[in-house]
């Protein structure tokens, strides 16, 4: 935010404290506007003004006739990282690429290390999902992107699923860039990710998403190497 | 942004495509409001408000009886990934680092292997700011917080960089957690990484990054012993 700020803008800081303070979690109801209003001192316009941009920057979900939430994973915004104002979207693969291989096979230890038995089973459900769908000719980007994001809740680390609005970005980018001919890949190498999380094998884990994302660097290779 | 946006929402995604088609840069001067309101189509007010929720998501800046431009890093908002709303602040710390040994020292390889001499002289000039600040019992954070923005920038990536304020919001908490003791050795590896990125040696930055981070682990482990 900018330090010259407006009423609304101050005001929405003290509603950001209010949640803070009150320890509002994901889903919980914010006092209604007449109780905002009495408790932050200021009028009722400004104080909408300030719940619309907190809307705006994803922190709080106002429900018409209902009342006004905290949003979940408050604070996300779309797009955190401005990816839409990067023109060259090749450029943006493969650069989203190189991080992938930063910080994926490393979660994918991580969450063979830490996961509950929920928490893989949910994972393998969703790679029985991404394999039935792409089976069947269909779209399978958003099991695809649950799948990296549940293998990153189960890391245990507070950051890196907070990191995978960057992969919610590139995935689509991927499968969209690579065409259907990953599927095959991708379906095995999800399956092996997924098992050794089961087994708790973190190296396993670890190598089996490597080799997923190799195979996605190999494909952007080829497409550049014939687009040349 | 929810699906059931209001005018301001949807004239604010106009404004942004606006942006995108005619190539408007960091810096650069939208039209003015009256224009807008003509090219869009809509009410001064809604306007106004549409150009208010966009400044909240740092896509523009206004300036007062100057005009509306496009912010840097257009889209990056501070604490993009809602790290207010994370209470274990300890934790965050923990798990902070964790994501910046993933990331840190491939990133400083890949700036040894990229930077130009120009990028290598500043991270030099950074690195001796720091130092002057940090002998002269100042606080050297943003220096800090500079150098490895310059050496992300370096780095060649277009995504690397943008993680930085995940960085920006952890210096500050690591130089508040691990107290004074670390600035010896916090100027000695800053030094290691400065010295091979000029030489373009990739592995010596890797390993100074790394030593860096190591020295950072250790300080965090043995507060929490102490506290514990």
């Amino acid at each position: 935010m900018p330090k010259d700020q407006g009423l609304p803008e101050r005001l929405a800081d003290q509603i950001i404290q209010l949640i803070l303070e009150e320890g509002l979690a994901q889903g919980d109801r914010l006092p209604n506007e007449a109780v905002l209003v009495e408790r932050l001192g200021a009028g009722r316009s400004s104080v909408r003004e300030a719940v619309k941009l907190l809307q705006s920057r994803n922190i709080v979900r106002v429900r018409q006739g209902s009342g006004t939430y905290v949003a979940s994973n408050p604070g996300v915004v779309d797009d955190p990282l401005g990816f839409t104002f990067i023109d060259d979207k090749r450029r943006l693969t493969h650069d989203l690429l190189e991080v992938r291989f930063m910080i994926e096979p490393e979660m994918a230890r991580m969450a063979a290390e830490h996961a509950t038995d929920e928490q893989a089973a949910r994972i393998t459900e969703l790679c029985n999902e991404s394999e039935r769908l792409a089976e069947a000719g269909e779209d399978y980007s958003e099991a695809d992107t649950e799948f990296h994001s549940a293998v990153a809740q189960a890391s245990g680390n507070l950051v890196v699923p907070r990191l995978m609005p960057i992969l919610k970005a590139s995935v689509p980018l991927f499968i969209d860039v690579t065409g259907r001919q990953l599927v095959a890949e991708t379906i095995r190498t999800h399956r092996g990710v997924a098992d050794a999380i089961a087994a708790h094998d973190g190296t396993a884990a670890h190598d089996a998403m490597y080799l997923h994302l190799v195979y996605n660097r190999n494909a952007i290779a080829q497409l550049a190497a014939r687009d040349a």
